[in-house]
């Protein structure tokens, strides 16, 4: 590869100033880390899924699991088998919009549930996906697919329309010139419609979904606005389709939402020009 | 150090086959990360300070910000200062322990915060702390210090008590053996008046803690405990100490604790013997 002699490589790669190896460490570090999540989630996984997962030879992966155990990342069960440890999880809880946002929406989430007693998510715009931040539940509310720390289609679900729906147009015309899954009969998936739909939430102020993503649940959803006026997160209830009315939301959990999404961003900061 | 010649030195120590270099990136790694909660929680830092935190030098820790940025464990504000980043999130709410305890003991959390309006604490044993898992709070509940993510001890908090009292006796020792910080003066420190209060907090399935760590408020917490009975979890409110009777808990406040920690426990396969 290179020409120099072999001790001036040396003297290069390794130590405090061997940046192509570091990068290669800590590639395979996340590679290991990523195995957890990705293409699935798993909870926990045997040394060779890790290998195989993370792309990686058995001894590389060896070491670099004995790293993230030794920090606490990583988790040796008794069977042998490793999870994600809890150190990952205190770290993790600590980032900042994750952790400002859900202490001052929760108590609004928790309202919104008090009076609804359906699933209450709340998400927020990465990349190009629907992140989920929080999810209240009581103990029998309609089953959905939505999990904390889980990502959904923004075109198939209401938080992913509103945060969607404000979203800078690059990102929307990004979106829309992608593949867009049809998930149920009754998914929008021509950009066009889709187009005219954002339209009609930026008018409205509140999504509405009814049988897009998952047979039986609708959805209701509004933005969450911070001090500058930008839309950062969005909060919805979910709730079983009504046999009778289909695509009518109820007007009593419209207004919880809507009263729950302006809550979360007065709290923020935000006053509205009109108020 | 070694008397190998600098090439032999060279193979073994770079690539997939060079465990010591290895290790010491991630160590670096790791105290990058450790440098934003460590000694305190800081929600952004500037590389200078990163550095500082690490005991790294500033071209090295420059090249291990980049890393984690590449990866998403962290985010480079507008400002140029560091926060940790969304996929660190994503990534730690997936640990098991924190995603299925919380999951399945959310709904009965909530109960409670409905029926009492209190602070609602869920905590695990980590260490020798109480590590928190999840609170839910009013807007309205008493100002105390805990947080989600956050360690507190264990002989002056509520479900800090519990956690102890159902502790392995070596544990017990280690933890008495220790240093017990005075908070107030009602922090009960002494190893003996402790091992008297935790054989009462197994006797009675409940702690009660009043002006032992924040002034003004009072704690009740009862143990967790998983299908094969092991105390897994303690979970706790917090309220307003009564100025009337400061060291006797409200029964119904009692009550609704009990039934909480009983209903996550039945929801974990706990079955009691006498029911």
């Amino acid at each position: 590869m290179s020409g120099k002699p072999a001790r001036a490589r040396y003297t290069e790669e390794r130590g405090e100033g061997a940046p192509a190896d570091d990068r290669g460490v800590a590639r395979r570090l996340f590679a290991i880390l990523d195995a957890f999540t990705t293409p699935t989630l798993a909870s926990s996984l045997s040394l060779t899924a890790i290998a195989d997962r993370a792309g990686l030879p058995l001894s590389t992966t060896h070491r670099m699991v004995a790293e993230w155990v030794s920090w606490g990342g990583l988790t040796r069960q008794d069977d042998g088998r490793y999870s994600l440890g809890m150190r990952l999880w205190e770290v993790g809880v600590q980032t900042p919009t994750a952790r400002n946002l859900r202490t001052i929406a929760l108590p609004y989430l928790e309202d919104l549930y008090e009076s609804s007693r359906e699933h209450v998510h709340l998400a927020v715009l990465d990349g190009l996906d629907a992140l989920y931040l929080e999810k209240l539940s009581g103990h029998h509310a309609v089953r959905v697919i939505s999990r904390v720390g889980g990502r959904l289609p923004l075109h198939s679900t209401g938080v992913g329309l509103v945060l969607l729906a404000y979203a800078p147009n690059d990102l929307i015309d990004a979106y829309l010139s992608g593949s867009l899954d049809k998930y149920l009969p009754g998914t929008v998936t021509s950009p066009e419609e889709l187009r005219r739909r954002l339209a009609g939430i930026r008018t409205e102020g509140v999504a509405v979904m009814s049988e897009e993503m998952t047979a039986g649940s609708s959805s209701l959803a509004a933005p969450i606005r911070d001090r500058t006026g930008r839309v950062v997160a969005a909060v919805s209830i979910v709730t079983r389709t009504s046999p009778f009315a289909p695509h009518k939301p109820d007007p009593a959990h419209e207004q919880a939402v809507r009263a729950a999404a302006h809550g979360v961003s007065r709290a923020l900061g935000y006053r509205r020009s009109d108020s």
